[in-house]
């Protein structure tokens, strides 16, 4: 099959994903999205080469794009409402087209969001960039400068996955379907989240980075001091077998784009939710500064990549 | 001078853009913006190698990144006041990031915008995205379907500059700075659109595909005729010479990137426009469909390249 232009392109695979409710979007020059007193927005960008390599699949790279927006908002205590997309792409073959359509769509169903509008360009790599716009759904925002001595630490799912699934990918270790999907079609904590966004949570900050990076980023904007316990990390079995086998535990201290929310709350509510199955408490807040993580007791030296740096 | 991290990046070269006014950006998930009952969004990708060559000034590219999404939402009558930018760069040389730094500060000064976010990707090709978010500054939306059968269609500016300036880089016609600026580094109608703000426009949509495909997308939507008069165009002298020399249109009617509003309005208040020196009568709308152009009194040909096209 040929290549497409580019209204067609448009028409084709972007156009039924364009939001109904919203009075102009897709061709027009902007979309209008009615708002009550604040919108919430984040803008994050997959590029070939570095978030993934051209033959991942594409239905997934496309997923994943607007799931690590819809995190950003999750980790503000907002739901996304709608997106845009910059496309850039190197042609427009319809197969790749069709599963790229495939993947926002099934992003844009489970999230319950809508393409408010975008561009699309042809350009040398495949690049995604997102932009979510989202309303407030908890009682006041998620702040990385709210977390409070005394807090505890609590993280949703499991950790490490995803760095397990990019070792599987670069052939570093045994495959396992579950890790290589959380790295490449991440699925987010909604149920997890839907319940958080009833409590009183002082912070909240995505997994991207890697557990110490970003429980880091907590401390710094909260001025406080962070200790997580090891032996509390959520593990999948995978990442359990692995760290017991290589003896380090790098893939769930330092392993970025786990895309669980770590949140700090008061002790009492962070026992419930541990109860009611939402979240693992995973580490406390003392005042001080900085990230420590103890290993039965002891402190546990911090020597892994430290996170994930682009340049 | 060796590279920087991504943090430093951000802190050195984007931070300083940053928001006052807005409770969080830079540094958390997701900023949060204030807003009254819409908000205006747009998306538009500047490529290398596509939108512009490596070789360009980074100053000129990083302020047209920002131009042509303020460009986009005025041609909604709103006013941009905050962007998401998405830069995907090769490297994180210090004399880029600080000429791309100044032409981002150049364009946020200019329109009165501040930067509410983004992401900071490294990727084989520079890439920047910018979402532009804003709110209404005319009495209701300029629609591209709202033009009505005996409205006056009138521009902005000059057209073609850009297409010739874009003929002179590619050693096609003697430089001349003013157009390869007008190509590089637009210059927005910001005092045309001041004053068309405050009457009932009935329609508009910024030249950026070309004239006469620009004027299709509002016939289109419309379902009007558009009759364009070539002798009323508005062209600087360059583009003149080069038409008369050429015995050719093509810069004016299908050059791109011209970022002119073309607006469709009741006669009397076109022809006051004009009088005030704030637009140019170009043509008329009838009712039935489709664009044509008249060159004294007679059909001309439509035989150009018609616009520009991604794929």
């Amino acid at each position: 099959m040929g290549q497409i232009n580019e209204f067609e392109l448009i028409k084709r695979y972007l156009a039924p994903l364009q939001c109904r409710q919203i009075p102009l979007s897709v061709g027009d020059d902007a979309a209008i999205l009615p708002c009550d007193s604040a919108t919430y927005v984040c803008t994050d960008t997959l590029v070939s080469g570095i978030h993934f390599l051209p033959h991942w699949p594409v239905e997934h790279v496309a997923y994943k794009a607007v799931a690590v927006n819809v995190s950003d908002l999750m980790a503000m205590g907002a739901k996304a409402q709608t997106i845009q997309l910059a496309l850039t792409l190197p042609d427009a073959q319809p197969d790749r087209l069709a599963a790229l359509h495939q993947g926002l769509k099934a992003a844009c169903e489970t999230f319950g969001v809508c393409l408010s509008g975008g561009d699309t360009t042809r350009g040398a790599i495949m690049v995604l960039t997102v932009t979510a716009l989202g309303t407030a759904a908890s009682g006041r925002p998620w702040r990385r400068s709210g977390v409070r001595p005394g807090d505890l630490l609590a993280v949703t799912g499991t950790l490490g996955d995803a760095a397990l699934g990019l070792a599987m990918l670069m052939g570093q270790a045994p495959e396992d379907d579950a890790c290589m999907l959380a790295l490449q079609r991440p699925q987010l904590p909604l149920d997890a989240w839907r319940y958080l966004t009833k409590l009183d949570v002082h912070a909240a900050i995505d997994i991207s980075d890697g557990l110490v990076q970003d429980a880091g980023h907590l401390a710094a904007q909260s001025g406080v001091s962070i200790v997580i316990e090891l032996e509390r990390l959520p593990l999948s079995s995978p990442v359990q077998q692995w760290c017991a086998h290589h003896g380090n535990w790098d893939p769930p201290l330092f392993g970025g784009e786990d895309y669980q929310l770590l949140v700090a709350m008061p002790p009492e509510l962070a026992r419930q939710a541990q109860t009611d199955g939402q979240v693992r408490i995973i580490g406390r807040v003392e005042r001080g500064q900085g990230v420590s993580v103890l290993h039965q007791g002891r402190v546990f030296p911090l020597s892994g990549t430290q996170g994930f740096q682009h340049f």
